[in-house]
């Protein structure tokens, strides 16, 4: 279950959540999520589910998009029109 | 395991998917996702993964924040510093 967008998207989590001066153990509190699966989501081992996203952008106090690595996307998959 | 936020994100996601002209059967095929399940996504009865949250916005050329819908966001979650 470990790929690197669920990687990329803990890495956030964590970088996040130390900026605001939190340990894992608050946080998961804050958010209402088991501790040590916090500590799964934030090494990406975890395939998070949308109502937990909100519950840590929530813990966090930020907007849900900021939990979101910032993508440099390529737009080759969109679909065609023809 | 429904509930307004899954809903919310459902109906962004047939809002955007209609916007580019795509049937629900097109867009799981290019999310590889099945049909079904993507219509339980779409009614917000389901609580998706992130990597299927992700699935989508590929599917849909799409950055993955532009699936979340505009949020007015109070901020009164925040962590308290003291």
């Amino acid at each position: 279950m470990r790929n690197e967008k669920l990687v990329a998207f803990g890495q956030r989590v964590r970088e996040i959540r130390k900026a605001k001066g939190l340990t894992q153990e608050n946080m998961a509190a804050l958010a209402e999520i088991d501790r040590s699966y916090m500590g799964h989501i934030e090494r990406g081992e975890k395939n998070i589910t949308l109502t937990k996203i909100y519950q840590i952008s929530e813990a966090l106090g930020i907007d849900v998009t900021d939990l979101f690595p910032r993508s440099t996307m390529t737009n080759n998959s969109a679909p065609k029109k023809d």
